[in-house]
């Protein structure tokens, strides 16, 4: 789908985007966005929900987006790795911290499909909570 | 597939369950080394990649946890889910943090399921690298 | 693999060819059955399945282009999301479906993670069926 | 996570058990409302979005829930089959349809998987748009 | 979804259960055929298809149900693990294999992970087919 | 990531690049092990662990380079499907089991979804093991 580019864009979608630049300090939108505004609800929908759960919280910034990159890769999203790797340099993240998150997926990837290949009974602590 | 206890196990099985008690400071290895016991070289291998993977390093230890959860998460696997929520409350994690984690995978999994659907083109600025 | 054209194809292809070209009304086929041609016994199965479950029957066609579309979206498949986005559009997929219909699909994957993620217990009037 | 019953719930989350109730016209709300009510931000702004997504609009009631299930199969979330497959029954999904449902789910894993496994080409057709 | 028994069966699912008890030389039929009946023709046609897919060819029949175990495991899809790894067993693989085959299946999903999380370019050798 | 060159590699690097030509037979190493080296500790590591599972066992060459595919193909690997068919070809693969192996693969996926999405109640005999 083509991105919709701010002149081209309605009255709503460029409220959209001037939020997102105004709260993230960015002299444009991602693609991401301008692809989103082909459907304006989803846009606002899907922008008011991301400033809510990436916004300050009880979890640091840098982690939030590795966390969000260790989705994205599981998932083998390439515009998602490639957007959110670059939101987690911008956040902090070192490249020895890149190399750590990346050995840490590719090993969680691996455990998981031992415990199920194995058909690991659930330990009886893990059940209680 | 059966978890084999100390008591059944091999010496080579036995240095290996010795080496995760004593680096985790636990009195017995969960069910997941029990089963891998199955395939000694396979426990070997991969006790030793984790004790890297997880040990100190620059992601600070409950990061780590959060994100292999939601590596785990992503894969829909309930043992590891099970377990490495577990390790990650151990780490530290609060009831926040664990809300908002969920939360950061939830949305990951919505937007990237958005940004393949609409085939998003990748922005220049990500290729830079 | 390099598509294998209706020139260089054998018999027993130009066959399978000419009877997607007579059910669809189309002048030439897909990439994707040119593809499978390399295994001649694949590409008569398939296509012989593929013509049942997406023939007539009591799910409209639309609809049934659209399941097939958001199954593809949630795998990441390139290929599939291109060639089903314009069988959707060619069924009367209109844009605003095709906005709901992502709207849905992400949303699905948002909830699945979180109903993972919380290992959310199945409600009992769920397993009465 | 256990669930949390409205008698147990605060005034912010019992104001969105009650607007879920209202809605859908039941009796109480499933176990994933329950559950998410451990972060009421979550199960605030997940029901808003799923109002939204799941309201009225150009695409049917039933296929919406359709498309739904189609992809929790897909993702393999046993929580979201039972309930999205309850949901769909209830908006008049028939048995025939459900049989044809999964038929063309399994077909869409299957191309799905060929069309990757053979690294099938897209056609040019499919990139105009 | 229940089993369909034999006692309860149509004539056409009878058919088809006959057909797979015959070829298996089973005194029955597993319940993935038995809930399949729920939709004969799905029954018919999967059935068909896989008559043709796991039986003699050129690769061993060991082999054949090694694959088809990977892919289940990959997928998370525990009746399938459960079910092809008896049969995996039956056609006669040994415990050191099964061993050896999660740990295959276990480094795949570590390396891939890797190779999408790094994003490595394909190698020139790689595209030359 | 850019791909690390031999010329450009240190000692740590260049050891295990060492290895893996001396290993495999080949003049350069692929693009994964140069890109992996921009975390040397996990360069050391997947190639150890990799030679242990792709080397001598009790599971042929070739059957191991198509269980490796099969999970590329089932994780949507492109990088890796490109790598690992290479592979296994140069194991002795024929043009006929890749036809094969693929016809399983995506049996495979399509029986898995109808097992998921029929929530297949596993037979008792499949839980003795």
């Amino acid at each position: 789908m083509k991105p919709i580019e701010y002149a081209d864009a309605t009255d709503a979608v460029r409220a959209v985007y001037d939020d997102i630049k105004r709260t993230r300090g960015v002299p444009d939108v991602n693609n991401f966005w301008k692809v989103l505004a082909h459907h304006p609800e989803s846009l606002r929908r899907t922008w008011e929900s991301l400033k809510v759960v990436m916004g300050p919280g009880s979890i640091d910034p840098v982690a939030k987006e590795m966390i969000y990159l260790a989705v994205s890769i599981t998932n083998g999203c390439t515009y998602c790795i490639r957007s959110h790797e670059a939101a987690a340099r911008k956040a902090g993240m070192t490249p020895a911290q890149h190399g750590e998150l990346l050995a840490i997926v590719g090993m969680a990837n691996e455990t998981n499909s031992l415990a199920t290949g194995y058909q690991v009974p659930v330990d009886a602590a893990f059940l209680e909570r």
